[in-house]
């Protein structure tokens, strides 16, 4: 299976899983349930879904568990976009070229949506899984957790809101976004790792990939904030420079951030050499990241 | 042990719990984690741990299990307050008569405080418990996430937001609380029979307890926010009121919440009769909740 291949199979896969009755119930909190779906349902490239299913193939683990980790990790993903684009946060009334929850909706019913998605991953994460350990299930909850709260992705978030308008240096930016970003593609490729019930020794070299491709994703994302227009990119181009927020191409320079990713992408194969593992899917998505144009 | 008694304890033992480390973890995002601890600390009745640890206790369950719950509970509770209490949704500046999240911080940290103590409220939960079996551990995951969500409390408040200026009947407006206030009272319940490896029809029997006194909590509230003063109550006496809010007063008249009150009094010991256990602090509470003037 080339990447291209593996990609729509996963988008597919995911795509059919998103229509599951158990993704969200029926409820009679209509307007509520809508602007969920609304948030799950505009699209965006399914990252951490992608790299969930890569993880489990690669191990040859359960897909039906790896089903209901990619929806938990995308469900707190949608949350926390949901959340961040908020007026009281980024204030951004487009999301991939569509309006923001906020202004589809109401403020209120967004700050609600974005609640009950988090919510809802942690209902999707403990649905029973055929075959699968409560113990390992327990374990995924706690992988997802760790990775979206305080220590994680939420606590990322606030240092980022700290450091606007603060002259910060390449560690906090960089402490910053293993917690923003990382964290959460780190969780995915855990959990798809704890889906083929993974020793500790592979989850510890999963977690080293993952915190790699990490970075580098959001390294990337600076340089194309920097090099690619507004149209490819869906949002206004220098938007983070605009609000002042430092980023890797103002610390480092552009060049500084392109060898800086390629580092990254090398930390990454490395990592997965020592996996033992068919691991191609894993390595085409760190090859993907640093590649991609939007 | 009296009521008093008992309260003192089990808000004695809160207490110290809350002080525990696992509660929230040391991390470099510390205005957050100290909006959260502001959040989380600002006291009130600390009813859902009570709610849980007379449970326990009534069927002798495991009280460390019980601890865990219970700060699960208020941190969703917590969580929840602090979105509630947001510009875009009830708009307050108090709370127990201390300024309310975003006003002690600001409102993107308040935000992002709601949303990591709801994850923190699942980290707690899924923390190991001796000797308690992981398919229970799990299923108190469940119970969790599916009184906060979709089809519970966050429902719940989307359904309040619909209601707003608008004519409902006392069908909408029951179902409203049932989702946005007992659905919590409800978990804090059953999680405390599953505690004590209660028993389907003893968890059923529980429901049907917490559901009533959920119920009747709110009517209390609205017959409380019609007579109280400001000072009694913490917040500003009929605010409900001014907002065009529907109240069982509202729809009742004052006698006939009263008696809606009294009838779910009567529901809820009919259900603690039928546990077949020592249900004296469950029958206290309920009690307490048609009794209280504050």
């Amino acid at each position: 299976m080339t990447f291209q291949e593996f990609q729509t199979w996963s988008q597919d896969r995911f795509q059919s899983i998103l229509k599951a009755d158990y993704v969200l119930p029926n409820v009679d909190a209509q307007r509520l349930k809508d602007a969920m779906t609304y948030s799950l349902l505009n699209g965006g490239k399914r990252v951490r879904p992608l790299m969930v299913y890569a993880t489990t193939r690669s191990l040859s683990g359960d897909l039906q568990a790896a089903d209901q980790c990619a929806l938990a990790v995308e469900m707190i993903h949608a949350y926390s976009l949901v959340h961040d684009d908020l007026p009281a946060m980024d204030d951004d009334e487009l999301r991939r070229g569509q309006p923001t929850c906020h202004i589809a909706f109401d403020e209120a019913t967004a700050i609600l949506a974005g609640d009950a998605l988090q919510t809802q991953a942690f209902q999707v994460l403990v649905q029973p899984i055929d075959g699968m350990a409560p113990q390992q299930q327990l374990r995924m909850v706690q992988t997802l957790a760790h990775a979206s709260g305080l220590a994680g992705m939420a606590g990322g978030q606030s240092l980022d809101l700290e450091a606007v308008d603060k002259q910060v240096d390449i560690e906090y930016l960089q402490n910053m976004h293993l917690h923003k970003t990382g964290a959460l593609i780190e969780a995915s490729v855990k959990l798809g790792g704890l889906c083929a019930n993974a020793s500790e020794q592979q989850l510890s070299y999963l977690s080293v990939y993952a915190q790699a491709i990490g970075l580098a994703f959001q390294v990337q994302d600076d340089i194309l904030d920097v090099i690619s227009d507004t149209r490819t990119l869906g949002k206004p181009q220098g938007s983070d420079e605009s609000r002042n927020k430092p980023t890797y191409v103002s610390l480092l320079g552009l060049d500084g951030a392109k060898r800086k990713a390629q580092d990254l992408h090398q930390q990454a194969r490395d990592a997965l050499r020592k996996l033992d593992a068919d691991t191609s899917p894993l390595e085409d998505i760190a090859r993907y990241i640093i590649e991609r144009t939007y």
